[in-house]
């Protein structure tokens, strides 16, 4: 913890960070409402001007007849899970080993919904055809996460993407999109969100991954479908008075941010090699298929902080601020590429490269 | 529904209105955002400075040992209740028929926690001791509000309240308070936050009804149930990355109008005598025991919005947006005071009551 936390500060002391489009700080939500006219009525209890036009707007961009904003993607998506058991009547479904509603939620579909998981796929794979078509398991509905952050942002081909949705419309399980980073993916697939949305039943999007708004997701479908997750944003305390905050933050993020992706798609991709090319690293995937990716190092979590650490202070540029263990002689951080990184001269770049490069031979 | 809206825009188009503080307009944020630092951090995930100090200053206030911050009640209070449920291994509650749980949260805490609901009292008065003495279930916890607010904001005498807190103690049951409005009673009980906290196990209250936050509440309590309620709020998907928007305002509004709740409980008790004055024309309670009351007419719905939109055009003065039905001879409409009050000339709100009279005279 403390390695953590000097890593941490070092990091933020650096001039250049290679992730990330700022820090997260009051300003974010300074800069989201500067031009907003003070006079805009808030939304109340998801009805309003300025929540339903926001709701149609991506609605049109995922090319699903209605949308729901939500305050998190952990409510979106139980939502829309219980909705698919419910209408199906069984209460099950499949997604990832290292979803996040396996890891990251407190196991709130068991203990709020009561919706089992079945786990499909290794964990440091996608889900592929296969594990959909040699699940014994009677599910509701499958979950498809993309890009699959937890291993470092990995994508499915399209046409397996492709065979799996038609798959599941012949068995009738509906097909869930955990798209908390579908906005990132659109480089790589070059298909349009309302393509890929097109294989999902449902959709849920987030505003704060690569887009940078303050928090808040969105659920897409049918209009039933919406209709009645807003009944259980209610039941779930969801359905706030007003969430004009995250709603004004997302657009303005979203306006700003969404024809950048194919920019930080491409950043990703130059900034994996030059940390692929540094001795005993080797990023996940090799070459990221979005703007994220991990990194992984052949050398213990502590020993990879200190020489992060001196990174940041030799060169001015932080890698990361954090660095999670992989058993005792592993260790692996995340990067996901945003506004930060174009604003690091090159040459500056590739010096602090050599010096990892250096650093890691002495420590691996 | 067309009678409403028109009522609404009639009152929206007056000089002054007697309920509230503002409009719910984006200027409420920039008002709350304008003078705080922008470097300033965002909470992330429930941790941080900026929501650890706030929780930290209404635990203090509350007179509890912790508290936590949740962006709505509705999630806040089953999570209480759910957490006082599996303690004492009895998934039962007592509350008031016209409790916000039973009523407006489309049975999150039957369809979430599966607990069930034992109403006590009649509708039309609060809960008194002889009805937990009469109650013959077995439950976890009992929910007082106060004050309860679908009647009027009505309020059981502050004895009532210490020997219904002194028999759950001998009894085992957990006593939960729904303190929505509980700031906006302590004038009224001429008692601190943390003497009337101190009646009860666990404790909700909220930002954005007397003291004109955006939207955001505390939920508070010893340290172990604390905890565990942060548990239960990840399962909700009510721990946000950032929570910064709300805790900023509430912070703000806690600040500015704490001490303006003595004014506006005096100027509800003025107010309320000049309604009672009024032909046909009643206010529940007779005396206002908080900021707010409810004013039943007799008189239908249609009718009493007609006159009360002709009053807005013709004083300038708007007594409310909204009027709810009462059978088909009789309605009702709520009044909260905040600062909008005082703005006020005594002469033309006189001169509008003259006018309600007459108006009433004639179609009552």
């Amino acid at each position: 913890m403390n390695g953590n936390l000097s890593l941490l500060d070092a990091f933020y002391n650096t001039k250049y960070q290679v992730s990330g489009n700022s820090r997260r700080n009051i300003q974010v939500l300074k800069d989201a409402i500067m031009d907003v006219d003070g006079n805009m009525e808030s939304d109340i209890y998801g009805g309003g001007k300025l929540i339903e036009d926001f709701e149609a707007k991506i609605a049109r961009l995922l090319g699903k007849p209605s949308a729901v904003f939500f305050p998190s993607g952990t409510m979106a998506q139980q939502i829309a899970l219980r909705i698919w058991c419910d209408r199906q009547g069984i209460h099950k479904v499949a997604y990832h080993p290292l979803s996040h509603l396996e890891i990251h939620e407190q196991g709130g579909l068991k203990e709020l919904h009561r919706i089992e998981s079945v786990l499909i796929a290794d964990k440091d794979r996608t889900i592929r055809l296969e594990d959909v078509l040699r699940m014994k398991d009677d599910v509701a509905c499958l979950l498809l996460e993309l890009p699959q952050r937890e291993i470092g942002g990995q994508l499915p081909p399209y046409e397996e993407l492709e065979a799996i949705s038609a798959h599941c419309r012949s068995k009738g399980i509906k097909l869930h999109l955990d798209g908390a980073r579908l906005f990132e993916v659109l480089p790589y697939y070059g298909k349009s969100a309302s393509e890929i949305c097109s294989l999902f039943d449902s959709v849920y999007v987030s505003f704060y991954k690569g887009l940078g708004g303050i928090a808040g997701a969105i659920l897409a479908g049918e209009q039933d479908f919406t209709t009645l997750s807003k009944v259980w944003k209610r039941r779930h305390g969801g359905d706030l008075i007003s969430l004009y905050p995250y709603i004004l933050s997302a657009d303005q993020a979203f306006d700003l941010r969404l024809a950048r992706m194919e920019q930080y798609y491409r950043d990703a991709v130059e900034l994996a090699e030059l940390f692929n090319a540094c001795h005993s690293i080797a990023t996940k995937p090799l070459v990221p298929v979005s703007n994220m990716f991990h990194v992984h190092a052949e050398a213990p979590k502590e020993k990879l902080e200190a020489a992060l650490s001196a990174l940041c202070e030799e060169t001015g540029i932080g890698l990361t601020a954090w660095v999670s263990a992989v058993g005792d002689t592993a260790s692996y951080f995340e990067v996901s590429i945003g506004d930060r990184y174009a604003a690091i001269p090159k040459e500056e770049l590739k010096r602090a490269f050599l010096a990892l490069d250096a650093k890691m031979k002495s420590i691996s």
